[in-house]
């Protein structure tokens, strides 16, 4: 599973996979371990203030000499801070989300720092690619955490991103396995930006009780929530389900940000209260049937992947094979 | 993109495409072409009456002396007349879909037909399985007409079912070229039943209104309609529009229903009424740029599979390269 394409050139990478920077779960541990693997390790600046972002960046230059970077969220009323902290400590990859791609980009370009940016659907991986992104993750609507309002899929969605753009794609949404690895480099991606799977891994910083919780899982057990406020995928938990009922009765926005409350993911994901929290999750949670370590989890991924490439192959020959006997030759 | 797996010894084709059998496209017509390329065709038998379904089956029978079947929706009333015009034509697979799987199943077995059984989530795959059907199709949520309430995509569903049930799976939901094709087998299927693709040939039965409608389609033309009697996905026209923002606003179940009408798949998809008709479409409609006929979409796939087949193998192989000359070998 080692490639060469524009992806690995621009991110300096091995193996075309990057862990997505999600909140709460991709601290300095997690983020050191994907990159010394070969793949990207991005720091979730979601869940952090400028000083506690600065600490993650010094402690995962010590802790691999290869390429890692940061995920801001544009949306955050701090962001300026996490950038200008981004770029003190001369981290050189910035994957961006929530916001216009184009907020900061001048700055990042001077810095000398490669921008990706997430997007769910055509018109804004167009947008992406006119203000200068290097590269853009197309997200399809089976991914955990937020999502953009129509819904797209990943099978769906990175086709029709790769025919539009110029600029090299990443596919990310339900993917959890080597095959889907190899099933997205089909569709045309360049490489694939995993989180639910490395959310689950033993350096992921999130509560012991989320990671059980996605052993749990199966296909049917998250749900779209908040569409009103800002659509996350989550598991179906109690609280969950009293949040999409109370939506689908039509109380207002209001009512419903109060019945949601406040940190609603910290108390979930990284306090493990399974009462009052919110976990967000992929549709890929029913594929995780084991807490591993990131090094376990890339071997999984390497071995998978060439088990479905060559099944694929050898369903080819098998038929060629029939061929040659049916004529005799 | 000829294959030998379980899926084409079962269903007697050569490649591993399922045109899928939709309301008013499906007819002799498209079926018998589409089995005249290898691959396999369904009349949809849902648009039919006994006797309309027995003519457009003697008359495919008459236009291709390769293997077809027949879709069945189990819901119909009349779902036994149409189960028996099927047997005694002599028809050999039948996929059912919408209702339970077992309903039929000894009948068709005694008949010696292949049934094959279309599933939302994996919950319903062993259930078929379990009745003894012969394989499953797993349809993600991006597929045009009536989906499962789960809403699971292609590519979260197909590696779960895969994982879960012993007889083949069908990947369905979203597929529209032939690196999809690809990508669906990475995941583990064995063959792809597509839909929306082939409602826009040439040779579908649907109102040339529809087919342009397809042509102006982008990734975010359609939605989810009627979640609450039924859902499906269709395209965003001013009639869908209207239906999303009533179930939107609550209303009830019995004023949904006055409003949608009757009969309003058939107003829109065969009559072409773009003001009062529903359009059932996939997401993949932003993939079709051209009304084709069926030997020319088969051909479509056929180089857009082996492309990306190649552009994997070449991103791994440039890999290599690079290291054995880094190493000076």
């Amino acid at each position: 599973m080692k490639f060469k394409n524009r992806i690995t050139n621009l991110l300096e990478i091995e193996k075309p996979v990057i862990q997505g920077g999600m909140v709460w779960a991709s601290g300095w541990k997690l983020v050191s371990a994907v990159s010394n693997c070969g793949g990207l390790g991005l720091i979730g600046a979601g869940s952090m203030k400028p000083p506690l972002l600065e600490e993650h960046i010094l402690k995962t230059q010590k802790a691999t000499d290869k390429s890692f970077g940061v995920n801001i969220p544009l949306l955050r009323q701090d962001a300026e801070e996490l950038v200008d902290v981004v770029i003190k400590n001369n981290v050189k990859i910035v994957f961006t989300s929530a916001g216009h791609p184009g907020k900061f980009i001048d700055k990042f370009k001077l810095a000398g720092i490669k921008v990706v940016h997430v997007v769910p659907a055509v018109k804004f991986g167009l947008k992406a690619e006119s203000v200068g992104c290097d590269a853009i993750v197309g997200e399809g609507v089976e991914a955990g955490g937020h999502n953009g309002a129509d819904e797209i899929t990943t099978m769906a969605l990175i086709p029709q991103l790769v025919d539009a753009v110029k600029i090299p794609v990443i596919a990310a949404g339900g993917i959890a396995t080597g095959r889907q690895i190899l099933s997205a480099l089909a569709l045309g991606a360049e490489g694939v930006q995993i989180g639910t799977a490395f959310a689950a891994t033993k350096e992921s910083g999130l509560h012991n009780n989320y990671k059980q919780k996605i052993l749990e899982a199966s296909d049917n057990s998250t749900i779209l929530i908040l569409k009103k406020l800002g659509m996350a995928r989550a598991l179906k938990t109690d609280f969950a389900l009293k949040l999409l009922t109370a939506e689908q009765s039509c109380i207002d926005k209001d009512e419903l940000r109060e019945m949601l409350g406040k940190k609603k993911e910290m108390i979930g994901m990284f306090e493990g209260n399974l009462n009052d929290g919110i976990f967000e999750a992929g549709q890929s949670s029913g594929l995780i049937n084991e807490i591993v370590s990131v090094k376990d989890l890339f071997a999984s991924f390497e071995n998978d992947f060439n088990l479905a490439f060559r099944s694929i192959y050898k369903m080819q020959i098998n038929h060629a094979k029939e061929q040659r006997l049916e004529s005799g030759k």
